[in-house]
């Protein structure tokens, strides 16, 4: 059995601060919890970047170039930056990490969802505030759409491939894995296709073993053996669909962008006590764990030579 | 086994003028088509209207007024009114239709989707085109999102249930009937739910008896008993989807909005011809074909006596 | 799309005669349905015999050479000999008419499995028997496993091979294809595979769309593109099962073997009655039914001149 | 979530002697074993005996109330006594222990497949044998079928019911679930039905994640929410397939029976080693582990007062 990539999503742009102290919200604590990440096991972290100050989610380039840089210059670890970013951003906006810093890897969300976070304080039982952002922020998303047209997918797909930056592709239900082979069909985006599989997310595909399999079967049916696929899912499926997708030789990722908890009422202290659990399943399970150079092998990567931050 | 609702869609608003000339435009084209499909056996059509003079999808309630009446004093059919109308119109212009006509029943959009038409002229070989607007409109859907946030969603709820209209759910992809069961959760929709699953809308689930199945499925988990469903399938799909739903005990939606052939290399030359092959198939393995009085029933319609044209 | 085979299961050794007076049992009437099959577009007939007198499900060989040549001598549709068989003969009994009329084809049975028929009387409400085997016949299936063991199939498909049979798969259950794959693995069976799903035997798979796609992907797993499936259901479900498979590309199987009806509450008069509704369906759904040399050159077929009847 | 039951299947009569050196064989080995299970965190221990001379499968009554008694001295874990037993036995031989014993639970097996055994020496690359019985009882299984017939099921059925134990539906393949539902329909089984699907037998279904995925929704379709499920697996395939049970909700059962191995390349010394590996991945998804009292709650046994061992 191949090398398993554990990926860690460091702090993500659907919780927010009043939800745990924990969350990584300034540069430092976003590349300190990406670097334990590495440390535990994770050869490729996600990363988002927040308002130093208020902890919202922001695609300043100025605080991703921090944090990039002080990733890279602790560890090796493949660093996978957003173009999903935060609410509200253009597409424009979300695009712009990618010539700015020319990253190995970047998430391509491939089609349109309500992205919908509106039930997440009532389902946390969250009642106090700490930041007046926070609440609206929530909210709003009664009334959004995640925009990501053909002709914006087109665009990300050319941009990607000028800069060599490998595309993630965010799959949030079956259509869009229709998508992807779209972009495949008209040569913007090359195989190996690599899908993560992001379920879980209100107005996406609910997780369960049963719609893992859907997903992971579809991307058969699209792209044969040329895929390379990963799990993520929401709160407290997290690792029970990455235990699935270890079962089935898959990829995972963990992180607090996906679940504030590592175990039923812990909250994580750390990105890390996530990327433990789901490794320690790993072992109990035979399956190796790749570096972040293994990953970059499995995943055709330039190298983090070739970056430009 | 319990009687099939056959669905003609009329005219929807993804073909143009000049890619049949059987499609039906004017108010007077579209009644009769709807007329003709009734006397084939659908029990039920699905409207949507045109500019008279180019072609052009239109919300226009005068036009949806006058096709309305000329249906209901020929024949009894169940009048299932759209409110996803065409590209570019707002929520507020798709759902007026609900409390002016107060019609038994209308589709209502269950999520955000990409709606892609730009491929259908390559694909169809158009080269020639008989009104200005055709090609930018279809050509302007690679930009596109049809929208249907959960606020929208909510809104359409309300408006339906305050008119005594029954929604009948289009779902274009599965995270969409877990948004349907979000809002029967909320009490916003009755059950027993009305599915219709669209596929092969191009950003939507592919059309496949696997998919299909998938969707059924999905509703089980969310409804157990309690929901009615049908299919419809873009192109030449449409039949083969609705023979496979014959088969599971399903209803089905034919029409020119899904399909312009009836049969391979056969222009549709109108609805009916669409409708007489499904009912041919539906005779052949003993299935009985619903009435509209006899999907009123099924659906727990409130009367054609209670709508106001 | 590809031409579909239809196949006609003429007479079989599950119905017997009380069940139907339709039902063939003499050579002549067996050869003259096999003709009316062929005549109603079947280009394979699956054959069986019976006991003239009695009408008891028989393995004779000079019964079998008479049906043979009946159809020979009258038109030119695949003849598919069975090597299932009744009950109660030994795997050597079954397999004798391989090596005395080296059919084009034959019936392989893959696996082993409660065949039962015990439970026909009560669902079809026969309660007068026109011979005394019948009841026990079907009562004695209580008790029956229809044996086909690993070395059974290794002998079986031995002789095939040696005789230039090609063999047809039974599938009545989802391991059946595996062991199909592990007599390729061995080189005892060549591809493409041809598998027929045979749906609705108590004991093996219920006949639903769901579990026809499970079969028919665990073949795609299995076999890759490099195989050929059919599908036939028993009782009511024939027909529409037989439409799932024309919607997904697949071929059919109709008959009275396996079901004495055509239609709801109709007995099939002929086996042609149920070949004609399946090509009816065929022909809405603008499928091109393959003649016996079209099946021939679907299959590999060796052609008629090389059998020994 | 509830509470999840951890079987131990100890011994049964698939691997021999020269397999591996910790394979428990006299009555002393396979209740040691069993109590270590047992402290290691299952609820239910399986048991199959051997003749204590030569390591061979037996269903000597002897043999098994002294493994019963010892057991039952030293805890009170929940005792599942095979009623498959081993190859060649008849029915009748291997349903004997129910009334002698009258054990809370016993195995049932729900319908007849080839049960092959033969290819194990080659894929575990055993050339030595320490007894003569070995090779050839292995090789015997080309030509062997294990059989469970409807009268048989019945007979076992009516057994089990008069005896107070609770039959494990043994589940090869997707039809046997369908079995289980006949025999429920009759009254002979009741419900909540405790099914164990059994993947990677050699003629029974293969050991995937879809695959136990589409038993475990047969079983939904067939009993709704009233049934109680487990799953194992063959060799390498056992905690992986053990991994997506738990993530589903569903029990598990590890044991030598089923894999020799505890981690890739490392021979388990004792079904401990399996069971410990299980409760740890149970334990990282935050899976509380069953008791044998808990067990017995949930699957409704009448209590190991009840017994007359």
């Amino acid at each position: 059995m191949a090398k398993t990539i554990v990926t860690a999503a460091i702090t993500g742009s659907i919780h927010t601060p009043s939800m745990s102290p924990y969350l990584p919200i300034t540069p430092d604590q976003i590349a300190d919890d990406a670097v334990r990440a590495y440390e535990a096991g994770a050869a490729m972290v996600h990363i988002h970047v927040r308002d130093p100050k208020t902890g919202r989610p922001s695609q300043d380039l100025n605080v991703i170039g921090e944090v990039l840089r002080k990733i890279k210059s602790r560890c090796n670890v493949v660093v996978n930056t957003t173009t999903g970013a935060g609410l509200g951003m253009t597409a424009e906006e979300r695009l712009r990490a990618i010539p700015t810093f020319k990253p190995e890897l970047a998430s391509f969300n491939a089609g349109s969802v309500n992205f919908a976070l509106f039930d997440i304080p009532d389902r946390m039982g969250i009642r106090e505030w700490k930041y007046d952002w926070e609440k609206p922020y929530l909210e709003s998303t009664r009334d959004f759409i995640f925009a990501n047209t053909f002709k914006t997918m087109e665009e990300f797909a050319r941009t990607f491939e000028e800069n060599g930056t490998k595309p993630e592709m965010e799959i949030y239900d079956s259509a869009m894995i229709n998508n992807a082979a779209y972009l495949v069909s008209k040569g913007l985006i090359k195989k190996p296709v690599y899908l993560q599989f992001v379920m879980g997310i209100m107005g996406g595909i609910p997780p369960s073993a049963k719609n893992l399999i859907f997903l992971y079967e579809t991307a058969r049916q699209n792209f044969g053996n040329d895929f390379i696929w990963s799990v993520c899912a929401a709160g407290r499926h997290q690792l029970p669909m990455c235990a699935v997708a270890l079962s089935m030789g898959g990829n995972v990722r963990v992180g607090m962008e996906d679940s504030l908890y590592a175990g039923k009422g812990v909250m994580a202290k750390s990105n890390a006590d996530q990327v433990e659990k789901i490794v320690r399943i790993a072992k109990e399970l035979s399956i190796d764990i790749a570096t972040p150079d293994d990953a970059r092998q499995i995943l055709g990567l330039k190298g983090i030579d070739k970056v430009t931050y």
